[in-house]
């Protein structure tokens, strides 16, 4: 029976499970919003069908729809997409959607953070947020699972973990006046502790150059397995990515997580900068209380911004000299699971990538 | 993966179970619209709540809300009641859901009729009614179940089956130019027995007197099992619905059932004529485009609006002289429910009872 639980995960013997751990389905939210997607969304949704497609080759997809688009998603979504009803303000379901924890007998639990848009009416991304508020709520409804309400203004797309004790962030995000601005970093790591049932998190400075959502972890760098981590590269040091990675890499090699290990980092080449082109740019609705996208504006592409299904990674592909290099040092690294490259830019576009537009729910029981 | 399947439930050997047949749970609407629940909808919420509440100490509830309703629908139904967002016109889940069929290893599969909402642009009992025709569509994409679109505009309500292959309609509903124009009685009986899997339709005349739904069957009698039917009843000669009783009393003891067996008829005695009070009907939007609802009307009130769930029995009651009788003879017919009356008068103002606001999802999967 599922109901709201007034104590913490961590006191209920649940932690949050890394991605490659089993899953039971990926939950997407279908774009439409057009000061976000081009053309009235017709191109990312393209995109996110794609996306869904392949994920589901792995995993059940459930693609979270407004009314207003319903029966166009179920059209175009292969049938073996479960299409469900979830109002929503725009698509990023790991920023805005339910965290998952597991405990040791195969009980699943979801979190429900506070979302207020990546910064409220500070930051101003759209207004209002109200339904994306209630994304988390609503799919652990359909699931019948039990939640939790956490005390914290957090996306799913600020934390990385090993499933072993440890957590990855970004002190641009996490620590930013956007989300608690009444919060120390010491609170903020008690409740990240209590709510994921983690015991070391590792802070790294800043996210990708040109994040909006002031540097999620999640399009910097992820662990690929414990002890095992991925960072979005550049070589050249004029691009303002250079200090952001080489610092993120300082900071990474200098760690020890939560068992004591010290860490591999595996550095993975960006794409070479893109930005957006002036056509992109006409393509959108020009609408004052969202985030703007001027044309000329840098793009914050990364291949880190995967999803890890099961058995398989979706990876962002930008038609860029550096694909087939990302491609083969993430398969080296996830050597069970096979690579599915999909082009991306129309998500990037919108401010995301693969990793934002998707939640593992994994395996597990009410 | 679901689907939706080209054949029939027929030809693929499956058929519609009785009520009381095991359920996997039951699923409600919300009520909200203003034109059809008085004082904004908050006394039939009310009323609502009760009845999920009675519902699930048997078996799984899960509430559709619109949006706009979902926050407010959550906080008054118990924990235990599974509350999806499911876009809706008005909260008649018998009438607009799906219809359930099962075959004999286990399997079950959703049929989605078509709705017109009792009648389209002839009847205009609310218009529009796109989302509540989108309803069937959306509860069997959230169960992951296979589904047919039955090419015939019907609603639940108006149809009941004994699971061995014997449906009780009324000519006044099935037949109504209200809903299939272009269809000869056996072109209907036809459809009926493919996707429902009966081989004998038995056709009662009438149903209720005042009944909005062009006389659903399930306000007038319903089988109690196999063979045996419970009938709203008077022995009120000067009361309309006496003649309409008693032409369904002879219709009913004339006939022979799919298996060749007369029926035995039981008589639950109707309350004493109900109607709006003039309190009730000015806390009524007046809307042109929906039904109107004058004070002083006769309202199709019946003990055979009840629903059964597994090992129980929601009985609508009235505060009405009839109310144990009708308790006493249901129980009588049902020994192995528990029977829990609940006062319905606030689900009778907006047109219909507790049957009609539930629709049984039977055991079984996908």
């Amino acid at each position: 029976m599922p109901s709201v639980i007034q104590s913490t995960p961590r006191a209920d013997g649940y932690r949050m499970p890394a991605e490659w751990e089993a899953h039971a389905g990926c939950w997407m939210l279908w774009p439409q919003r057009p000061d976000t997607w081009r053309q009235g969304g017709k191109p990312a949704q393209r995109a996110f069908v794609e996306a869904a497609r392949q994920i589901s080759r792995f995993e059940r997809v459930t693609m979270g729809v407004n009314r207003d688009q319903y029966e166009n998603a179920r059209a175009l979504l292969p049938a073996n997409v479960r299409v469900v009803e979830l109002s929503n303000n725009d698509a990023w379901m790991r920023d805005c959607g339910a965290t998952f924890v597991v405990n040791d007998s195969g009980g699943l639990r979801g979190i429900d953070w506070r979302f207020n848009a990546w910064g409220g009416l500070r930051k101003m991304m759209y207004f209002p947020w109200d339904q994306d508020d209630l994304v988390a709520t609503k799919m652990l409804e359909i699931e019948s699972l039990d939640r939790y309400h956490a005390p914290l203004v957090m996306e799913g797309g600020s934390i990385h973990v090993d499933g072993q004790g440890t957590l990855l962030t970004t002190e641009q995000c996490l620590l930013h006046p956007n989300r608690n601005p009444g919060l120390a970093q010491a609170d903020i790591e008690k409740r990240l502790s209590e709510y994921l049932g983690v015991d070391k998190i590792i802070w790294l400075p800043r996210g990708v150059f040109e994040d909006e959502t002031d540097g999620h972890v999640d399009n910097l760098c992820c662990f690929a397995r414990p002890g095992v981590v991925a960072l979005t590269w550049t070589d050249d040091r004029s691009d303002p990515q250079y200090e952001r990675s080489a610092e993120a890499y300082d900071a990474l090699m200098s760690a020890r997580d939560a068992r004591g290990r010290s860490l591999s980092v595996h550095k993975i080449h960006q794409p070479a900068p893109l930005t957006m082109t002036k056509a992109e740019a006409e393509g959108l609705d020009v609408v004052g209380s969202a985030f703007s996208r001027p044309a000329g504006e840098r793009l914050a592409g990364s291949y880190i911004n995967f999803y890890i299904a099961n058995g398989g990674i979706i990876l962002p592909q930008f038609d860029d000299r550096h694909d087939e290099a990302a491609r083969r040092k993430i398969a080296e690294l996830f050597p069970q699971h096979k690579i599915i490259g999909i082009s991306s830019r129309e998500i990037l576009l919108g401010g995301g990538n693969i990793h934002c537009i998707t939640q593992q729910q994994p395996a597990g029981r009410a």
